[in-house]
């Protein structure tokens, strides 16, 4: 038999689990320091949601989606990505009730999208998120906007690349939308047929088109941020204000858009650029939504959040050759010669595991030359030898891997004697 | 719209999700001290591993699994449990060719049964698993089920009950089996037609029967553990043995089963019985399996696992109204008055966040008394009022929420101060 994992799927094994957990570890401790709080929503929802939520029209809708049919006939759907999510349980538990708002929530977890695998893109991936529904003060996409900045920079990545943009409010994008459909319409047969779809329903997204990119009439495209009206300017003008006062560095760039129409005011990316990782590439992704929680049946509430991926992540840090402080090496292994002192040992490791010192043995026989090998592979600090002599004396011979220094402890005191040591090791 | 969430799967919400980190922390905590490393295989997997590896005439199989054929025609199905896809992984990626043998993995994560939703079971749940291949060693049964009990009570659970069994090797099995088809074939007609399709099939899961419990052949039917042969006997008391040795009480019941044919000697569940949490339940199943990693086609590799339920655990834990210690609080909230001191809050916040303090400010307009009863909500042991007057003099106003005192802090001293306050508390 020969079953293989899914494409576009991988195991993450040991060796590379820990870095997971590490950044894990990390996503929690910094949403704690920003007073974010974790949700987990099941990894699959009614299809509908994903169809409203992200948008019938996009990619990952209608090309993109795991969608079944389950034993009960419910059409189920692979969460793609968190917000759609996040936002339908915001509703459904009415957390826009709660005293505290805004409601600031963090995800971190996999979503799938049916896609050509590549280096960086799995069919399975992995997102931490966050989402903060209930505010609109710029302060708060300042914060959202510096907490990913943050966690970036206390992982150690270098080149970092933050990109800002305003996409407006309502009448601003009216405004700017007018204006592109005046600037094609002249010249919109010179263009692809997706984008002549494109003006009437999304002239935005004329500008994202890579057929038609070298067009002359892309260069001189009206800019949302000429249209952007007194309120928006104020907003964009406020968000730029407070990065500046936190010492965020960023670049406004007004080509950057989100497809959607939930999409308005502020806008961002973090790109990184630099040796080893080729060039320049986006890592994350966030912005500010108006209507999505009105469009899940919710009161009016604005939201802004951002989404990165973990995969994309550890190219980064890979390619940078950042190196995670991942905890390694065992504490104790203990060395058994002979049936007896096999038990024992047995015996001896639940005492120091219950005691908070991990510790191993070995499981299959191997001759003592084999388990020193092992003791060493796994970078134990102590390794303790027990034989049938040391049994009947009662003391078992410990060795600091380290200094080299061997010591005889009394078999009763012999997880006292460990623990100290680990303990002055601290 | 009212898109819910899907029947039989719930949202992790703020203020329960504290105590799921809180599991999982210490899941990766007694790992690291049992020297298990975590494998992490993807949500889906390829239908057939969980039919070959599950066993193709289960319920699980049968009745229960989410499987779906995804874009490229492939039939792909939601993991039911964890042991099949970490042996699929095993083979696929040659861990039996490493270095250190066994292979102690462990897994946490969610997976999928379609069945009735109940209190306790969900269509999505999430398992912590553990498996260890490559091993005959009965120290290693003893280690694998005293982690599961050490798990347990370090998390304060009382009443626990664990249940011990073996099911013999091939030849004990194949005697047992003999015996009960010679005790049941004489009155099988008086048995239910599910009962009459098992006598040849598997006799052993008559025992199990709901409606035919009560039929007098039951009673003294054959016990396997008078079938085991040498070998198996000599093995489950070294299991004993080493159990007693640990100081791991137990209970052996020659009518702890298991399903599927790759069980194999040990077998055990941990069941919790006392106040508050109604009837003796499960809490958790393991057992030792042969077989299974070469029908995945690798080589002849025994392994030993067990696999439990977060939900079940959490349940147990509220019925025993056992506290995790779960952190709590905001290290400090900023209450800040006008405009312009509440720019600067948001500014101060960030440097209270890089010096790794946990804070936080109001994005709502709340009035000073709104803010400072979201400070006591959120639990923060210190609260800074900065008003146009602090801002002009530069200073912020701190009060310890612990003690009541108040002091005048330089803006450029805030972050200093309050980190020096929460390094005295820690």
């Amino acid at each position: 038999m020969d079953i293989r994992i899914p494409r576009g799927t991988q195991d993450i094994l040991p060796g590379t689990s820990e870095k997971w957990q590490w950044i894990e570890g990390k996503v929690h401790e910094i949403c704690r320091r920003f007073n974010y709080a974790e949700i987990r929503t099941p990894i699959f929802e009614q299809t509908e949601l994903f169809q409203r939520g992200v948008g019938d029209t996009t990619d990952i809708v209608q090309k993109e989606m795991y969608t079944f049919t389950d034993r009960g006939g419910r059409s189920l759907t692979l969460r793609p990505e968190g917000t759609a999510s996040v936002v339908r349980s915001y509703v459904e538990n009415k957390l826009y009730g709660s005293a505290t708002q805004p409601e600031k929530l963090y995800y971190i977890g996999p979503m799938f999208r049916y896609e050509r695998p590549q280096s960086g893109r799995m069919r399975q991936f992995f997102q931490f998120g966050v989402e903060a529904i209930g505010s609109d003060d710029p302060a708060i996409d300042a914060e959202v906007i510096a907490m990913a900045m943050e966690f970036y920079n206390e992982l150690g990545l270098k080149g970092l690349k933050l990109v800002l943009n305003s996409l407006g409010d309502q009448d601003s994008r009216k405004a700017h939308r007018d204006a592109l459909i005046a600037h094609f319409k002249p010249h919109i047969h010179e263009f692809c047929s997706d984008c002549q779809d494109r003006l009437e329903k999304n002239p935005l997204r004329i500008l994202d088109c890579k057929k038609d990119r070298d067009h002359p009439l892309m260069d001189n495209a009206p800019s949302i941020l000429d249209y952007l009206n007194e309120q928006s300017r104020q907003y964009f003008a406020a968000v730029q204000r407070l990065l500046d006062n936190m010492d965020i560095p960023y670049e406004v760039d007004s080509g950057l858009v989100r497809g959607l129409d939930y999409y308005n005011n502020t806008a961002f990316e973090i790109m990184i650029e630099g040796e080893g990782f080729g060039a320049i590439t986006t890592l994350m992704g966030g912005g500010r939504y108006n209507g999505l929680v009105e469009e899940m049946g919710g009161p009016e509430s604005h939201g802004i959040g951002f989404a990165l991926s973990i995969e994309r992540l550890l190219m980064a840090l890979e390619a940078q050759k950042v190196d995670l402080p991942v905890k390694k090496g065992l504490d104790c292994y203990l060395v058994a010669l002979g049936e007896q002192p096999s038990e024992e040992a047995a015996v001896l490791l639940t005492e120091l595991r219950r005691a908070g010192i991990s510790a191993d043995k070995d499981y299959v026989n191997k001759k003592i030359k084999g388990q020193f090998k092992a003791a060493d592979r796994l970078q134990a600090s102590y390794t303790a030898v027990l034989g049938e002599d040391e049994l009947q004396k009662g003391i078992i011979n410990v060795k600091s891997m380290a200094s080299g220094e061997q010591k005889e402890v009394p078999l009763k005191e012999f997880t006292h004697y460990i623990r100290g040591k680990m303990e002055e090791e601290k």
